[in-house]
């Protein structure tokens, strides 16, 4: 599932690009539709004690992703375990200002992989949910 | 006009809140789209070398937003001088998750007011667009 | 009291300044500071039930501040009432990259003024502790 | 050389710890802090033409990291080429509220490794200064 995001001023820094860690919310953003899209909102999960932390992630840049962008973000679901759940996002630029120059609304400019670890209230680790498991 | 902005969940404070710093991209965010709307990019305004910048900003905060509300953003241009622009801003929660409790969508929790003034690429004071020091 | 703050690169933005919201983070860190100078971390506070949240902010930025620049922010109660703390910012860019040009440390390139209200752990308008009040 | 950070109000999400996309920035500043150690400030190098920007990123996180705690950020350069720099990273928290629980300020709570690529200002890939390839 893709998630388009607009990229915020405040997200570019003084090379006139995206900030790496800028990117970090917005795969947050895209897991969170994916998510929502197969009927549950995270906010709902949190509320039900079902907690979800981030282990492990790590992003590659492949070209800068300018100002006022608009961001597709691609998130899947990779498999897991009975406490994990893996994804991976590609981004790639889907409109950009004509001032700022020609797009390929096709190349992936950026990917990533995150792994989540389900957690109750206390932080202690806890099965997922069986409909998030199975995934 | 009104942009509506789904709060993240970097954006949210232990107090499960979202941060008072937070609401300050959203105003941001909603300045450019009553831009947008009147037919052009702030990115293309930079490309033609007129700078808008921040000279004074306040916030009042009436009521909590939470993580996963999708605010309305509503901006809008009340005045200003040949080098500074003056928006005001009303925000509301248009959705909440129904798990996180019901929301009156035409109440405002928080107003702001931000005054622009217009720079050169170097920096310096300079005219607004005519077009733009005339709305 | 005045807290050193050093300018982070993803503070700053496309205009090679410090963007204006990442000014607000760094009174919050200064106020924190004047609290703990005066023998309270705010942590404990909020541990003990206590916790302050923002009502009303407001910003005057007269300079721009740099990436890599160490801000001094200046922190000073300015009294309040039984449930709310009312602050004043005085920020100085105190030391600056060679490179990036002489800087008078006691010009102030922007002031803030903040209120603060005192809230329960259920988010209810509270008494501040006295010690906190009678400031 | 190790760069210690307080984890900011802002910096931490509902779950009450430093949210994951926190820790980038200060990655960032752990390696600012190496290379001003070393004698050079990257406003200057910037300054200069030379641009670094990552390429690659990966943190695995092991425990949490709270509001308030003083993070220990240490920044080694683990080599690279004639126009990438490698660095590893290893947090540590090694000073935190009483309130909040004991800490073993040995333990490592999160590792990270990034890549920077070396690019002038049109963004070209470009060689390293000899003095800072030679690391």
């Amino acid at each position: 599932m893709t998630t388009n995001i607009r990229v915020r001023y405040c997200e570019c820094d003084p090379m006139r690009v995206a900030h790496h860690a800028a990117y970090i919310p917005w795969l947050e953003v895209a897991r969170t539709e994916l998510l929502r899209a197969a009927g549950m909102s995270y906010a709902k999960l949190e509320h039900d004690g079902v907690f979800l932390v981030i282990v492990r992630m790590e992003a590659t840049y492949r070209r800068p992703i300018y100002y006022d962008d608009l961001v597709g973000v691609t998130a899947t679901w990779v498999g897991g375990s009975r406490v994990k759940i893996n994804h991976e996002y590609e981004l790639r630029v889907v409109e950009r200002d004509a001032s700022a120059g020609p797009i390929d609304p096709t190349l992936v400019v950026a990917v990533a992989r995150t792994t989540l670890g389900c957690v109750d209230a206390q932080g202690k680790i806890t099965p997922l949910p069986d409909w998030l498991s199975g995934r």
